[in-house]
């Protein structure tokens, strides 16, 4: 029997609700495979911060350093509360980015896919989706913007500035590259480089590398596609795509436009992969306008767990059966309220009520 | 009778036909109002770096520089060919940057506009689109990644590494914001402040700057969103936007992003606006593989004619003629190839065909 400890970090707004239907799957998973979960709630997040001054206090960090997985619920606050708290100290630079770093995640894979019977949550024509979305985002997720350093004061002619930098070195280009030929080497064996390098130097090394990576995989066809284009593609013709790669702001832009074209980033889990630990969330924010009314979908919370039964514990089966039941449970008509408008025809229930039926599928 | 000066700058691919639709369109305002224009034609892009070495020769900056408005057709070549020409000498990096510095141009206006009799178009449901999308993108241009310091070397570990900096002063954002909160003025008294600030240093020093100006303001309400958020918003629900504010790079992805919603960017013409001169250009790439062809839309081209009489030549009543008389043709079920879909019902014409109608109409 395999032992598993997972980290369960619900964090804030929807988080604890859609972590808990998450828990109910991981439950009954355990039941019926020879695995053993042990699960370790800890905060983490701005309710980590009120309760102890800090989003990512060192006991979090100690329970996170044990766990072979770690399941993260979407973290944050409103615009207006965060100014309650100062800025190095607020959720997303107090804890999500230094988790990031602490684990060095570097690999963030957001897959962004909309089956044919699932079309009608799109704002997309019919005609568009087809015969269904199936779009895997890689995204580098410890380097550019996010991590380079950064300059904020009064120049020389008493003017405040700001200076930000945005870095990269050909490891940390090459290890993003490698992960995303290998996963197009188990799809459809095309790989969509997004990049700028009409205008970002940062682009022209990323391509530069690129193109020595790419002679290790000769049976994948890349084409090249500038950001910008790509953000057009997308709404256009989203079908064309299947694994895309950019670096770390461009997968941030470009994975939230996925979840528009599937018509909610509540249907957006995604992996967070380093070399020695992986964490899972949903690709959204924590909706305080909707917590803690019971209404939020865990479709994207459930789906980071079947992403964590895949990647970390080698359950690739389970992990399917997870996705088609969450599929099933929207294909026999029901749905939650913040995915689908009153009065659409679909059966509304519960954010509860939706992970019970999972669990029924399953 | 005023006089003046325009240069046309056709540029690559698809511009020269383009280019001289808008032509045709200048001619007819010219004939039938007390003005005259001066056309004073010049090489610039990839062809005039092969035509004399330089994508923006001293010849063509001579007559910018005595002109009272550019008109800028789509430069650039396809990924393959740009390899033929140095990096530096490109027609981004040599002529479109260089252009927006020289000019100081760092105030760009986006339209995103689509009347609902247009919505088939758009690969957007018609309930999304609802009474039409009318939305204009202000762009800061000549600032942040564009043109900040860039590096490029082997690190002391014998790395390749690159490193770009995004860098702004108060005054660079002041005037962007000012731009924009006078443009909502005028229209629906709605800013949709578009920022990155919970990762961003320079949205930081961005949303401070926003608030101090927005005092100036009390009118106009400021909707703070993150440019993430509003990549997902934009596919969900075009129309809650009227005017939207935001960095250089921002503007970029979300602008085409603004394309891919109304079906194509051969709908997005722009303005780009500094305190001495403006140049006016379609939003989009020079399309290399429709080039010569005969059957791309000159819809963005005429388009940009409309906002250099609107901003350069106080001409609004003939821009608002332009328009009409552009979106007349499609109402009259005219389209042409690279638009429509063969066998969409839609009758098609050509580049030049396309061109006439909106003179006949006008
Ligand atoms: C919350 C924020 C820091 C984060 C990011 O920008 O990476 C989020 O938007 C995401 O995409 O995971
Ligand atoms: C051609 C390129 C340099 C340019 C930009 O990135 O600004 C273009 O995409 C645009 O949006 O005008």
């Amino acid at each position: 029997m395999k032992n598993y400890k997972i980290a369960i970090l619900a964090g804030d707004g929807i988080g604890p609700e859609i972590t808990r239907e998450a828990v109910k799957v991981l439950k009954l998973i355990e039941e019926r495979n020879d695995v053993s979960f042990e699960l370790m709630p800890a905060l983490f997040g701005a309710c980590a911060y009120f309760a102890t001054g800090d989003a990512f206090p060192q006991e979090t960090k100690d329970i996170c350093d044990s766990a072979d997985a770690i399941l993260k619920g979407p973290i944050g606050l409103s615009h207006e509360e965060s100014k309650n708290i100062p800025i190095d100290k607020q959720p997303e630079r107090g804890a999500l980015l230094p988790m990031r770093r602490r684990y060095n995640t570097y690999a963030n894979f957001r897959p962004v896919s909309l089956p044919k019977e699932l079309a009608h949550f799109s704002p997309l024509k019919a005609e568009i989706i087809g015969e269904g979305i199936d779009i895997i985002i890689v995204r580098e997720l410890v380097g550019g913007l996010y991590f380079g350093e950064k300059e904020m004061g009064v120049n020389k002619d008493g003017l405040r500035y700001v200076k930000e930098t945005l870095e990269y070195d050909e490891n940390q280009i090459r290890q993003i590259l490698h992960q995303a030929f290998k996963l197009a080497g188990h799809r459809k064996k095309v790989l969509h480089n997004i990049h700028k390098s009409n205008v970002l130097k940062s682009s022209v090394l990323w391509n530069e590398i690129l193109e020595e990576v790419a002679v290790e995989y000769p049976e994948i066809e890349v084409i090249n596609i500038l950001v910008d284009a790509a953000a057009t593609l997308l709404c256009l013709k989203p079908t064309q795509f299947d694994v895309m790669v950019m670096e770390n702001m461009f997968g941030d832009i470009l994975s939230d436009q996925g979840g528009g074209i599937l018509g909610s980033l509540g249907l957006m889990p995604s992996a967070c992969i380093g070399d020695d630990k992986a964490y899972y969330e949903p690709s959204h924010g924590s909706a305080p306008d909707i917590a803690g009314k019971n209404i939020a979908n865990p479709y994207s919370m459930i789906g980071s767990v079947a992403m964590m039964l895949e990647n970390s514990f080698d359950m690739a089966d389970e992990a399917k059966n997870v996705w088609a039941a969450m599929q099933g449970v929207f294909a026999d008509g029901f749905s939650t309220a913040d995915l689908s408008k009153p009065g659409s025809g679909v059966n509304m229930i519960s954010t509860i009520e939706f992970g019970d039926k999972v669990v029924e599928k399953l």
